[in-house]
């Protein structure tokens, strides 16, 4: 294990955490908050952590496998520890673990919360705390691979760890190329949105955290309704941009190619927005009457399927009011989640499409035991490792989900609230049904229940193996 | 498909079941009930159907694995459909799919019940309906090959189908030995318990029906309150030998053949009792001052865990009134199910233990990616395909369940309800909580409800793939 270099590599995350507190900072000044002070500080260990960790260069810059898995995995861990510093020192949240949990469901945009009243917290604070979402929906080891050129492939596995899916989105060749695209297309969505936000008339500080809140599928807002007091248009908008976001990445590659034939025949999205539509038209059916007229109705079913199915997790109604049924297909989708290579999280579209066929593919192999067959998609096969890997991950995600719900439910709350509040953050969304429901919040839960729901919130981000890696032996292995 | 064979076999199923009714119509005749009209005129169609379907014996003995996974599933659908008949015919439950309801919960272990008064019911149809869970236990297909000797290797794959785990329990090489044995080992074990109930004072129809319910993993009783009434002895009883139905049958082999240290360093034996004991000690401290006393928390403990892991049903407590840690732990247990190679239901401990195998190897591979390695079980590799079979279980269970939870879920029933419910059925347990609950039960659910339920006990009962093939195109394509 190259500790040197791991060590070296945090220290640049550190130093790119200290950089990224500066809007923030900025906002601080514009509404002349005291609360900044506690950014300037909480910036200050980043950078002085950062300067004191990147001293000395190692000599050594090669990583293998493991070594890259490990890094990203510390990486999360790091930033979200000093990222938490910020709410601690300006006392917004006095309480580390709280505030730990709040960073955590930031960075993983996951959007679960533990604060009763969000409308009281200075604005700067809110701005970082929505901020991280926008961070941490793109990723940031990517960026800083960009920056240092390293040897053995470790950065295909850095990449490979903090991308969403069951395969690296290798738009082109060289890992910085794909980066700078993906960084693009990123940035060029979110000021889409910004702008037909900003049309709408909402306020420039409001547009801002929504486009944080839905570019990186997070889910933080501004007010403790979430999106229900903003107008029609605004919540439209936010629904199309959700879903938007929630699509794999590659298909706006081959878009700004041009090879629209191409972009529309990508199975994973088609099945994407199948999912999508039979949702929207189930759930308006089963809630038909709840609102006034089909158009509301339907706009209700859409923004909630887009915020769920995206992992997203804003609201614009409370959910948990809704029959059994429509409750339930929120629950799948909180589990199915978005495309991967996107910034969505939950087991992805691809990795269920590739489950359902293994499930066909052993129908199969039972009743005609001699054929050889492959699985395919998109026109290629799916390789033998890939279809094994997603496998196992269902059978890890389960065993997490399992281990996570036990634990939880020493709390003694009822079943449902423990099931969806695992649900909420495993598969990085936020708001769950009951006690977590749009309307609740995470703050009754005690500290053994946040820990491990913070445990939850960076496995889902990272799919499971590069932080159960940490806990394998023969990572540590000589 | 060699539908001719297929239709043969159905044909003696239906003379077996004939024949399978006689003991519950002599206990019509010692009670002297009307209500043996009802097994008499069901017997009657079902040998009139047997002779009907065996007149013409088929040519072409051969049957290839399609056609033994097939014959399984359907000679299940057809002995429950007719087992069915005698409730109906004497009136007990008028309506069909109920009576089918409850004849499927029946053969396939569950113990289920859409009845809200069982000791009203006449002691024949009472009979019949805990023999079932005796029938279904051990499988009737295995009995039907020692009689009609198949060729092309057909009957080893029913053998297959219809007994539990991840990999035939091949004891001795001939398929009728091997049967031989197991229903020895399955009658002898039966016996003692019949032996040991009528000591501690049972009157001898109530043990015949909780040997019944016991040995088959099934759950029916002749009581409202199933065991909560009989006393301490009889209750202890019964928890130890739900636990030793639960193992898997190759042990009692083992040390039938007097091989103790093999069977006592079978990894799944010890890791079914490791479950067990740490679930009774983490509930009995969970459950500490709702009982008089440690023996009697314990016993509780231990009664409920029993029942729950070998997918019993049986219960001396409500433990839906039990906190929501215990709770959890028991609808773990409900997944986890017993040992492979038992008459219990669930995912079984084998396939369990391979799963985790999995991770740990999954982890293996990402941090070393040019390691060859193999799983391993009881000192033998596990073959690449007996993993992958496993791992799709999983995948296709996942499916069954989801989409079952979203059928059921349309009644509106709570969530915590809807989800136990299907757990119950899907792993032949019995009892859920809250509405179907120890107290409660299935008789408030739709017909379609039910029909899912009935579709998710055989498929539990089968191990799903038998039962999903059924949906598959390419098993009855030409």
């Amino acid at each position: 294990m190259n500790y040197k270099l791991i060590r070296f590599i945090l220290g640049w995350v550190l130093l790119l955490e200290a950089g990224l507190m500066l809007p923030a900072l900025v906002v601080a000044v514009i509404y002349q908050e005291w609360s900044g002070f506690g950014l300037l500080s909480a910036m200050g260990f980043c950078a002085a952590a950062g300067l004191l960790l990147t001293l000395n260069v190692p000599e050594n810059k090669s990583m293998r496998a493991r070594e890259g898995f490990v890094t990203v995995s510390f990486c999360w861990i790091v930033m979200s520890a000093f990222g938490a510093l910020p709410f601690v020192i300006a006392g917004a949240i006095p309480n580390y673990i709280d505030a730990l949990f709040e960073t955590v469901s930031g960075f993983t945009t996951t959007g679960s919360t533990i604060l009763t009243d969000v409308e009281t917290m200075p604005h700067c604070l809110q701005f970082w705390r929505s901020f991280t979402h926008w961070i941490g929906g793109m990723g940031v080891l990517v960026f800083v691979m960009s920056i240092l050129p390293l040897a053995g492939g470790g950065n295909v596995y850095m990449m490979k760890a903090e991308s969403t899916g069951p395969s690296v989105g290798k738009l082109v060749p060289k890992v910085r190329g794909t980066a700078g695209i993906l960084y693009r297309m990123y940035i060029d969505l979110s000021l889409m949105m910004l702008v037909l936000l900003l049309l709408g008339g909402m306020p420039l500080f409001d547009s801002l955290i929504t486009v944080f809140g839905t570019a990186g599928t997070g889910g933080f807002g501004v007010r403790n309704d979430s999106m229900a007091s903003y107008n029609s248009y605004l919540q439209v908008v936010t629904t199309v941009f959700m879903i938007l976001f929630g699509v794999n990445f590659s298909f706006y590659y081959l878009i700004w190619k041009r090879k629209f034939k191409a972009a529309f025949s990508m199975v994973e999205v088609r099945a994407y927005l199948l999912i999508i539509l039979t949702s929207i038209v189930l759930i308006s059916i089963n809630i038909y009457g709840m609102f006034d007229g089909v158009a509301e109705t339907v706009k209700q079913a859409a923004f909630q399927v887009g915020t769920i199915i995206t992992t997203t997790g804003f609201a614009t109604t409370d959910f948990n009011l809704w029959p059994a049924f429509s409750k339930t297909i929120l629950v799948m989708l909180m589990c199915i989640g978005a495309c991967a290579g996107s910034t969505g999280g939950g087991i992805k579209v691809q990795r269920i499409l590739i489950l359902v066929k293994s499930i066909r593919n052993e129908l199969d192999v039972i009743t005609h035991p001699h054929h050889v067959r492959k699985q395919k998609m998109d026109g290629h096969v799916i390789e033998g490792n890939v279809v094994r890997s997603v496998n196992v991950f269902l059978v890890a995600y389960a065993a997490v989900f399992a281990i996570s719900l036990l634990l939880v439910s020493i709390d003694n709350f009822d079943f449902t609230t423990n099931f969806t509040a695992v649900a909420a953050t495993l598969n990085n969304i936020g708001p769950g049904l009951e006690v977590v429901g749009p309307t609740g919040n995470f703050a009754g839960f005690s500290y053994l229940s946040k820990l491990v729901m913070i445990f939850d919130m960076l496995a889902g981000r990272l799919e499971l193996f590069p932080l159960l890696i940490l806990f394998s032996r023969s990572t540590w292995r000589k």
